[in-house]
């Protein structure tokens, strides 16, 4: 089935306690359409890039059977440029420098190839700018699935709970969660959400592991123990991505399906972190994830007398 | 099979955001016993108290099977008194109050009847306390575990790493497995303390869930997600007294076995924080216990297509 994937692409300049660099590709979209390569080389990438983008990747992209006719390139403005440092413990970062760029003036146009896509997934954007991409569908998705993060909260949350009501799965993480609901506890945290609009709800703990909310249901998909994580940058995207790429490849929105598509989100996140920027996620393998996704299975398989 | 868990009875002071006592009744033994009762009834119990530790505790404790020959009772001391009070996170606390009392001079004694134990529980205690119990033993038991903390790491290292030579299963949280071994990474850190004497690893990570590490294997066990956690006290010891009650009714030392019991004590650690104190702990039943077992299976259950 098609997936359309609306999102940034950036140049990023990445600082953790085992690497560096000052310029590699990233932004949502970019790590959202190679993990969800993976399973499904029907992708529609929508996003903006500048003069500056180079063309090669776009190529690679290509070649995984991702369609970036919906990338808009300005010719006279830079692309979007971020730089984060982490802390010690990989879960924290400070964000030193975020020139938004070509970002700022993002209103994406769906090409008409687009426009009847089956899966679509909202990158973090303004409410507003995923919206405008809700109502530019002929058709009525089989799934959307749109990401947030507490800045839009505080800047634009009536916008926000108005497409909440226009989508089908939320993902935030946990502290996300609390702030758009003022509960502290993650369960109760979800019922709200749920309420909201929301069929599903996603929250990721980081390295601490994901938790699918389905009516009364909880799954729980834990990230996988690693012995070194180099960088953590775009795990939350390739999880979403490794997750929509698997339930557009299946076309299957059971929650059995669900839950193994949390798990296939969990193995593109697990090699995501394993390399600087999209290194690792360029280079895996069907063979790859197959064999990490039975690491999956065996980490939390036990039985009952 | 017979389980001997040695550690402290105590006084608590708690004050969490949800729940307020001036005066409950706690300890690691006490948790530990508790938890344990649920799987079998041949207990033996190691720990001291002070005159004014209530009878009827310990007439508790006895119904449920639990042997407090061994626990020594002070005529001219008070009980040790702990107080704290937790953060909204409820995963950090501050110690108010530490009156050791009685336990200042704990040198468990070993009532003849507890010497060839099969399954020992040396709770959080000075290493030196912890090797003197263990040099007690007539017979080795079939399975040592044993609790510790940063604190013991600080002012009594050489002990500890000496009694690491002679346990079989250690029980840690994350930044205690930090601490020890210098390693941020907790495979890194779990890799090196399997080659200090342990040979089962145990990682607790509070909310987090738990890990074992067994030989190059990893077992994950999720926390229930709980509407409510009312007071988190105790719930290591719960889950330590959960694993090794399990393990010490089904005398089965496979990995496969000590995952099941991993879940066991997840299952016992659940109920603890569902209220103040101990309350939880006494008042669960066998359905109780297999009911919320089946929710752990469903909480991480998925399919591979």
């Amino acid at each position: 089935m098609s997936l359309t994937i609306v999102g940034s692409m950036a140049f990023d300049a990445i600082e953790t306690p085992f690497a560096k660099t000052d310029k590699t590709i990233g932004g949502s979209c970019t790590y959202c359409a190679y993990a969800a390569s993976q399973f499904t080389r029907e992708i529609n990438q929508v996003s903006i890039v500048g003069y500056d983008f180079p063309k090669n990747e776009l190529d690679d992209l290509n070649n995984l059977g991702v369609n970036t006719d919906g990338v808009e390139i300005v010719p006279d403005k830079k692309s979007f440029f971020w730089s984060g440092k982490y802390h010690l413990d990989m879960n924290t970062r400070d964000t030193l420098i975020t020139d938004l760029n070509v970002l700022a003036d993002f209103n994406p146009v769906l090409p008409e190839s687009y426009q009847r896509t089956e899966y679509l997934l909202l990158g973090n954007l303004a409410p507003a700018v995923q919206k405008a991409v809700i109502q530019q569908l002929k058709t009525r998705p089989k799934l959307i699935v749109l990401d947030t993060m507490n800045f839009w909260m505080e800047v634009a949350l009536n916008d926000l709970l108005e497409v909440l009501g226009m989508i089908d799965v939320l993902v935030v993480n946990d502290s996300e969660a609390r702030q758009l609901t003022g509960e502290y506890s993650i369960v109760k945290a979800a019922k709200k959400i749920l309420t909201m609009g929301p069929k599903q709800l996603i929250i990721k703990k980081g390295e601490h592991g994901a938790l699918l909310f389905h009516g009364e249901e909880i799954f729980f998909a834990p990230a996988l123990p690693l012995e070194e994580v180099f960088d953590p940058t775009g795990a939350g995207d390739a999880f979403a991505g490794g997750f929509m790429g698997y339930l557009a490849k299946t076309n299957d929105l059971s929650y059995e399906n669900m839950k193994t598509a949390i798990i296939m989100g969990s193995v593109t996140a697990s090699f995501c972190v394993e390399k600087l920027g999209t290194e690792r996620l360029k280079t895996i393998t069907t063979h790859d994830v197959a064999v990490r996704a039975k690491q999956f299975l065996a980490l939390t398989d036990f039985v009952l007398a």
